[in-house]
């Protein structure tokens, strides 16, 4: 163990193919990798309790706030009080906060970009904000997350070359502004999450840099070296899933990943279906968050090992069998397809609090099944077999 | 015990002032009483799963259906093949399922009673329907639930004498082919909750009179009398709450309860708060249903030990206190005033989520220590000192 401890570790333990199974230990527990992160917007996984994250059937060891919706409600005087997020929301297992870049660059016309950072206005109260590297790292740092994320610039899925280089450029000098400021933010001891880390960690938050460079590769590679070069705790690829074409989103995985340092995490953001994340797996990405699995599940769309299904279908309306006959979760243990249509189609909260469920143990199954079959060296064989099973069911 | 089973056992086991804490046996378990069932209108206690109402902080043995709505939707042939209502739903305690009397009669203007029954409009797709006592006590057959209400009617709160005669009147008619109807549906086999009974039960459905008659104690003392000479496996009290005056509440339950069959439940329909249980309690009332914990609860209010309190209030927006600090619900164990406020204000699902969760603990836990104040002799200490607490908060 070096004198300076580091805030998280990560070791892969087995690689087949060039998917790779590993643990990330935070200063808040355990992760084994690869791991899907649900997320929690607004300092809650919507329409699930923390126990149920907790449970067996889910056991998430990590899930997501966003920094942009925090920050302007409750606001960051709410949550300093309470003393951080894990606090605010009573959560002691491990969150990552993203850095809000995403969240105002997706406000569009009501958001300008300057060196400086972004102004937009709050879709809460009209209040004219502005966001910088240096604000979401004192944001990041309040809510005390055990991974903060830099602050950093997205463009469109189909940016022109020069368009996308200038954004690069912007996210490069962004990443820099954002790691001086988070290490004097730990330096002033204001991150709130801050704990006698066991496991020979600082108990410091770990910052993770933001690949850029939408689907030129050049860029993309660029991106890679100068986040590199400033030096992070792990390395995140983000704009994609923004509107390009899946195939080119893949392409860049492909180029991108195993550039990647091989001792540190590898994270996906913001993607995607099981098929994807099994996909980027193959690619060697090592996290991932997505809110497919509450969103869809609050619409009426279930995820299962036979493919999608979605509830309001008037062919489950007599159907007696669970949403998946293969899966061990709560609800699909006690509940049938019908019972869940019939729910969905009197508007019950219990509808979208099930399928989220459901859906979410779904996705986290696949994780810890996708995890076996990298150490037993038979992923592709999972990879070839899952795309197969996921592809039946029509909705 | 007799030749002939009964299809519920109830002992009185202690008194203390006209305050009773009993056993209701039923087909499904023992419930304690005076005991508060959740109301499940469509299947669903809403906002809250099953897991939660059989945990230990709302242990709930007993909840409601509502067979108008589950009669419109999903409708019988659903039920029928799932297997009665606790398979459909997923829920192996005691049921009680209404008559949809209530219900219809609620529609006002959209329904038209006559002798033979109710003709009314569906309220999910505009068909006419006709609900009668055989209706009702074919439909409650066919859901199965362990205690089955008679089909009665209504009459306004403030119903001059000559109108709430009529509608007495009526109620016993149907009470009468109620009691014929299901005791035909019995023989016939079609209660799909039928089971092999323990603790020498009959195993078949039990059936509750109700009494009407307004706020006219003679009405009111006719009504009992005709409806015990019926004779039931238990008698409820009808047509309170619906607009009276509460002192007139109070008077007909005065009047009415005394002269219930003692050895048998008597069932205050629709009310209320956790003063009115426990005022009704001390008049010799066993159980209760209303809608006021979960409905109030999605709005945001929460019934505490220290009276109601509204989480929208800004007054809450830095309190990290629970709701109620002397509650031991795995909602006040777990999140602060300031979250659950913040989860309003947000529109997250979780806010009702755990309000309902909270106000069902509250209500149902004001039971078990209600039971223990009457069989320790202390019920009307605890009376007075409960009221004297709830009344300090305002919203």
């Amino acid at each position: 163990m070096p004198e300076t401890k580091l805030p998280i570790a990560f070791e892969v333990e087995s690689i087949s193919s060039q998917a790779r199974a590993g643990r990330l230990t935070t200063r808040r527990g355990v992760i084994e990798t690869p791991v899907f992160m649900p997320v929690g917007t607004a300092g809650t996984v919507k329409g699930i309790r923390f126990e149920e994250l907790e449970a067996k059937d889910l056991d998430a060891r990590i899930i997501l706030g966003n920094t942009y919706h925090l920050w302007l409600r409750p606001g960051m005087e709410v949550i300093k009080l309470a003393g951080g997020l894990h606090r605010f929301i009573g959560w002691d297992r491990a969150l990552l906060t993203d850095s809000g870049g995403f969240q105002v660059w997706s406000l569009g016309a009501l958001r300008k970009i300057s060196e400086e950072g972004t102004e937009f206005r709050s879709h809460v109260d009209g209040s004219l904000r502005f966001l910088s590297p240096e604000v979401s790292m004192e944001v990041q740092a309040t809510l005390g997350a055990d991974i903060v994320m830099v602050f950093d610039e997205c463009a469109p899925g189909k940016a022109p070359a020069a368009d996308a280089r200038k954004s690069m450029e912007l996210t490069a000098r962004w990443a820099r502004r954002s790691r001086v400021m988070f290490d004097t933010l730990q330096d002033q001891g204001l991150d709130t999450g801050r704990n006698e880390c066991q496991e020979g960690l600082s108990g410091a938050q770990a910052l993770f840099g933001i690949v850029q460079g939408s689907t030129h590769h050049d860029l993309r590679r660029e991106s890679l070296e100068r986040t590199i070069e400033i030096g992070f705790d792990g390395y995140a690829i983000g704009g994609l899933s923004v509107g390009e074409e899946k195939p080119l989103m893949w392409e860049v995985i492909e180029e991108i990943a195993p550039l990647m340092p091989s001792g540190q995490p590898r994270y996906l953001m913001g993607v995607g279906t099981p098929e994807d994340l099994v996909e980027a797996i193959g690619r060697g990405v090592d996290m991932f968050d997505c809110v497919l699995p509450t969103r869809n599940g609050r619409n009426g769309q279930a995820f299962t090992s036979r493919g999608k299904l979605n509830v309001k279908n008037a062919r489950w309306a007599y159907d007696t069998r669970p949403l998946d006959e293969s899966c061990k979760c709560s609800v699909c243990r006690r509940h049938s397809r019908a019972f869940l249509r019939h729910l969905h189609q009197t508007g019950e909260m219990l509808a979208g609090i099930l399928l989220t469920h459901h859906n979410l143990a779904f996705f986290l199954d696949t994780m810890r099944r996708v995890r076996q079959s990298i150490r037993s060296g038979d992923f592709l064989k999972f990879r070839r077999e899952f795309i197969e099973s996921v592809s039946v069911l029509a909705e």
